[in-house]
């Protein structure tokens, strides 16, 4: 039994939805918007920005801090680290509370790292053909269709380039997921129903 | 129902055995040392040489030269191939001819690029945690226990460089996968029985 599954993902590849139907199958608690909300009302940085730069950030490693340090103090009292970085980390806070205390599903946020050691967790990757991608980012998110792959390319860069900076990983490497599933062989309801398999399983 | 399955695997991880069981499950053909001996059989090569380089090889590009000729003529004919080449020029329309010709599990070998647009076809890598790689290498395998992890890397590297080499895609990586598994979460009777599962639905 999983009761705690994080979910990485490219963008346009379902990974959000499959992820909230995956919860509601489940009976889990979804964090995303949700986890941004929690995060604003927690640190007061605004909402806004948090939501702007939760994923979509470039430099260099900063885990190693972030992850041995209690933000309370020494960042916003001190006012030491850049407020993108503060962010991370109580981003980091929020989820290992959240990770405590209930069965949920996380999308994003680079919760598959943050949680890597945590017991009865399953770290999960969702990508897609670029194909389908582009017909449900248009569809469902409004991307313009003359640049829509572009679009795509340059948010997953974003995505990547904030995993790595955090994490010092390859983002969407197999190596770092306990499984990753392309959502264009499967379809979103044939991903829903597999991983609730494998989370359910034993 | 998936008729061809490739799986790619760290070395260590069990992909190999995960390979077989999956096959006698399936009722499929199985191939590996298998396709060695065919190849050897089909292109009069050495079967030590092919055995020592069929996934240990560095350098450029080969893949468009590849799949654009026939090597019996222009390869063996004319000599105008270094001998890794020509190796994976016949294994490439090996692969090829049994992908067409029956249902089966084919491990190594770049086999997933190679069918990457064959219909009804899962390609699947599987890795694992060090720990349980080493295990695994120095009981089933008989590597040293001093220097197996090192030894581990080093098998890697090597099908990482021949994958890059062949097809100019990074090995290990989630986007050149339908699905991608760690053995050390779901153990290799658990990977099997999962692939099982997917490769028979529908």
């Amino acid at each position: 039994m999983k009761k705690i599954i994080t979910i990485s993902r490219e963008c346009g590849s379902g990974g959000r939805q499959i992820g909230k139907q995956l919860a509601e199958k489940l009976g889990y608690s979804y964090y995303d918007k949700e986890l941004i909300d929690r995060v604003a009302k927690e640190s007061g940085l605004a909402k806004d920005f948090i939501e702007e730069q939760g994923e979509h950030i470039t430099g260099s490693l900063l885990f190693n801090i972030a992850s041995n340090m209690t933000y309370a103090g020494m960042v916003f009292g001190g006012n030491m680290l850049p407020l993108q970085d503060q962010l991370f980390v109580v981003q980091s806070d929020i989820i290992k509370d959240i990770a405590a205390k209930e069965n949920c599903v996380i999308v994003g946020r680079c919760a598959d790292f943050i949680l890597r050691d945590v017991p009865d967790s399953l770290h999960v990757f969702i990508h897609g053909n670029m194909e389908n991608k582009a017909e449900r980012a248009v569809k469902e998110y409004g991307f313009a269709p003359e640049d829509v792959e572009k679009t795509i390319r340059k948010r997953d860069k974003a995505r990547a380039n904030h995993y790595k900076y955090y994490t010092d990983y390859e983002w969407g490497k197999a190596q770092n997921y306990d499984m990753t599933l392309n959502s264009s062989t499967f379809g979103i309801e044939g991903c829903v129903n597999l991983l609730y398999d494998v989370a359910t399983k034993e």
